[in-house]
């Protein structure tokens, strides 16, 4: 599916080593590739997204519907290349997958950043999120402290679909 | 449940930190805690099993049904403390993800170890885990390279069940 000259299709397993590329240079240099282990590219691949432009990876979204939490879906990853932001494509990646989620009957989509992620808060809550309250307060945001191992603070957000 | 006086039952969210502390202290000094962020305990909890004694927790599988590959699932980390090795523990989890599968008709089992971690290639091969074809050989173990990330090689398992 073409959108403003750009290109949306389902993430497939071979995607996953410039997905890892991205998440080596499109961060600011913190290497987050450690959270991204091949699996989500083998099995998340249904719900998850790659949006290109004249056939370059420019944004990425990979999300899942929650087995467990019957309402529920949540977005492990979504990156922008640094020259194609503002430009709405997260927004993009983000509409696509709330369609999914809602022929899925999924009506709670979460996600999470770190704190220090400050353009990422502010996209989340640009298109809907709400953040969740936490135990501390960092640079002004409600943060759940050890949210994934001890000194991994997340901010926590949720949006209804 | 209780099998040979030890309590099996479904992960929770709860589990998390005790999980990630048996990251820590269970892989012979590997950290390995990046790889299981919370998002594991919240959505696959239904997949996921903790196995106890006396209440303390000895033991742990972290797995999931595939939603894009339809007859596959996959387990991401299963853990026996130290001091519970060679009992079982381990084949008494995988046993009940394999019932679960069943119950959700996969038949295609996969998982994937560090070819450094000797003990966990002879307990996959020891519960009918074949070995994948790999692209280099390591200390006589078939390794696809760069796996899931650079520099993180994998052996990887499967089982039909």
């Amino acid at each position: 599916m073409i959108e403003n000259d750009n290109l949306i299709r389902k993430a497939e397993p071979a995607d996953h080593e410039q997905i890892i590329a991205a998440l080596q240079n499109w961060w600011g240099g913190r290497d987050l590739t450690a959270m991204l282990p091949k699996l989500f590219l083998n099995h998340f691949s249904d719900t998850s997204f790659v949006i290109e432009k004249d056939r370059q990876m420019i944004g990425f979204l990979i999300g899942f519907i929650s087995p467990a939490l019957e309402n529920e879906a949540y977005v492990h990853f979504m990156g922008v290349h640094p020259d194609f932001r503002k430009m709405g494509i997260g927004t993009t990646l983000y509409e696509r997958f709330f369609e999914i989620c809602r022929k899925h009957g999924r009506h709670i989509i979460r996600a999470c950043t770190s704190p220090v992620n400050r353009g990422s808060v502010d996209f989340h809550k640009r298109i809907g999120f709400r953040l969740e309250p936490g135990d501390v307060e960092i640079d002004g945001l409600p943060v759940t402290s050890d949210y994934n191992r001890p000194g991994d603070h997340k901010v926590l957000f949720t949006k209804l679909i």
